[in-house]
């Protein structure tokens, strides 16, 4: 099995681009990831979006794509998984390469979330649960995740300065991303003292709704020696899944697709957490940010919260977390984040994260996760030496 | 590059079914696949689907699958290519058994169009092509297929009657199919006689909204040699794009992706037209179903019509073509067509297909089609000697 490595990264800003359509996004972002790669044609295209029928009542939207990119011919895959749409669609260009289905791929992710009264938009984020079963009671992901969260807080005794933390710090590093959607810092008091969404859960723990597209040009790691900029390879790219719903679980307190698909890629990597130097988590809520640390090893469980008010997640902590704002901070258009996500720790790793260098970061994790963690992918990066 | 072959398939019945969820119908067929194929666990699984989010409120339908069958751990893809999104399911699950990166896979296609009232399934339907340039207009795929109807039909001088031939074979066809929406036959006066639709398309020539799930256990050709019936060769599996509009495209008489997909899958399968003994092609209406005739070799250009109405897509012609009744007597159900497509060419290739049987049928080849041509899809299933 060949390796892949990622040559090209693009992406719009995050933010509410009421002026821009979602194929303006997509281009933007596709012609940005093409041109630094140095490609003007690829083998395949995945496409991320989980809500552009709703939302722009747009659908086959690999053809889509083909048609704004002027490309024809090649084949063009959309696909959905809710949260971790982007996610799964980087494991899918990667399975793609590495086996060699394919030698470069672009790989696209795009949601716009703006365009619909928030209440439609958060409607259409629920059908990443069960809609008969779950969906159709009434409640929001902040209130599942709220449920996981009182039981969680209560067990281990974490007070919410500590969850709240978690919300600070991706704020502080969302300043200096100019693609963020919030430049604002806060403190742990205007955590505290915003509304509240699901009880323990506050405002400022959640992540927003947002516009924005990414992407990435995917190639073997072959193609990728020849290419003038320092590639970077994809050492693990797993997925893993869990049953739907939370309440057919074994386990209130943890992801288990999470854990899967981390020991998947590790093994995949041959590296374990100690070698990890950067971090990007689903940070849905401070609360699944936390969650994340834990169940993917980086932090002992019931001490998640603890270890980032303790500074463990900042940029000069133990494994610097959300470098540029994750979720809650840069923004979370939801079919794009699995792929900003890369894109962020693509930035770490070529030195290119500017007031927020990790220094000489050379090894990343991002963890991207579908709803209450049914769909799980985790990929770990490393900077070609 | 080694080889996939289907050992299970399953569906449910295709027709107006109001007491069944989408959760129902694609257990029901997976099920019977998975039993079919004597396997209790697969790889990985894919599903087809264009229009769940819309018309059932349900998304993020890889996990929602895997659920509904009990199964976790391993990853589920939705993909949506309107039309085509079960073709392209396939194509991507053959694909990832080619390669090695999956020994057993399931592939699965659902929808279900009669929950919604008839207006917002086809708008949802219309999503397939671009919202804001042609959907926008109010115009229907139908209205679409008319255009290009319009034109062919003038020039090359074809008398509605040929192409009616096609929907009276296509019912003729469904009678003997237990899992058919519609088992009544109808004749070329009572196509001429419905309803225009959109001239020169008429009711009778359209191909219905249907609700349906279908499943196939595709496998390595290795595994496949110990099961004990006879497993299906998937010699050719191809996909291939167009532009979106058909505005932006130099020929308005032919799908240019039909032809390069056939080509890709004719090369891959190392065969030609001649030795192809049965078709399945993606009539959603009788126009379109004479154009794949056409696009594929199987008939002139400006010929198919006429070749139809000749009896040359018959139980006994030269290639009979959608034998158990295609889109326009089985059913559309859209995400799941392009794999009933495949179940009833495997039906043909085991000799189960009853009254319809094509004598001692070895190889066939299955067309499906995205919107106006932007995706489709060519296999080519070869029975194991």
């Amino acid at each position: 099995m060949r390796n892949a490595a990622i040559i090209g990264v693009g992406c719009s800003r995050i933010g509410e681009l009421w002026s821009k359509s979602i194929k303006d996004l997509l281009t933007e972002s596709a012609l940005k990831a093409m041109d630094e790669a140095r490609v003007n044609k690829v083998d395949s295209v995945y496409v991320a979006n989980a809500a552009s029928n709703l939302l722009q009542g747009q659908g086959n939207l690999g053809a889509f794509t083909l048609d704004a990119l002027g490309l024809s011919d090649i084949p063009a895959v959309r696909i959905e998984a809710a949260c971790a749409s982007g996610g799964l669609a980087v494991y899918n260009a990667v399975k793609d390469v590495r086996s060699g289905a394919a030698n470069t791929v672009l790989v696209l992710g795009v949601e716009k979330m703006m365009d619909a009264l928030p209440e439609d938009a958060m409607a259409a984020m629920m059908m990443g649960e069960d809609q008969e079963y779950t969906a159709y009671s009434g409640i929001s992901f902040v209130g599942l995740q709220a449920l996981m969260a009182r039981v969680y807080t209560d067990k281990f005794e974490v007070p919410p300065e500590q969850l709240a933390a978690f919300s600070v710090n991706a704020h502080k590093n969302a300043v200096n991303n100019p693609n963020a959607q919030f430049h604002n810092e806060i403190d742990i008091d205007d955590v505290i003292r915003s509304a509240l969404v699901a009880d323990p859960i506050r405002m400022l723990e959640c992540s927003s709704l947002s516009d924005g597209a990414a992407s990435l040009v995917i190639c073997s790691e072959e193609i990728a020696k020849n290419h003038p900029d320092s590639p970077i390879q994809v050492a693990g790219s797993a997925v893993a899944s869990d049953f739907f719903s939370i309440a057919d679980r074994d386990d209130f307190l943890s992801f288990k697709a999470t854990r899967l698909a981390a020991e998947k890629a590790f093994k995949q990597a041959n590296l374990t957490t100690r070698e990890i130097e950067i971090l990007e988590v689903h940070d849905s809520t401070s609360f699944t940010g936390v969650l994340a640390l834990e169940d993917l090893g980086f932090a002992e469980k019931g001490k998640g919260a603890a270890f980032v008010a303790d500074g463990g997640v900042d940029i000069n902590g133990k494994y610097p977390t959300n470098t540029l704002g994750g979720l809650k901070g840069r923004g979370h258009p939801v079919g794009a984040t699995g792929i900003y996500q890369i894109i962020d720790l693509v930035t770490q790793l070529r030195g290119k994260a500017g007031k927020n260098q990790v220094s000489d970061a050379k090894i990343g994790l991002s963890q991207n996760t579908a709803g209450l963690g049914s769909t799980v992918t985790v990929h770990i990066l490393r900077r070609a030496v």
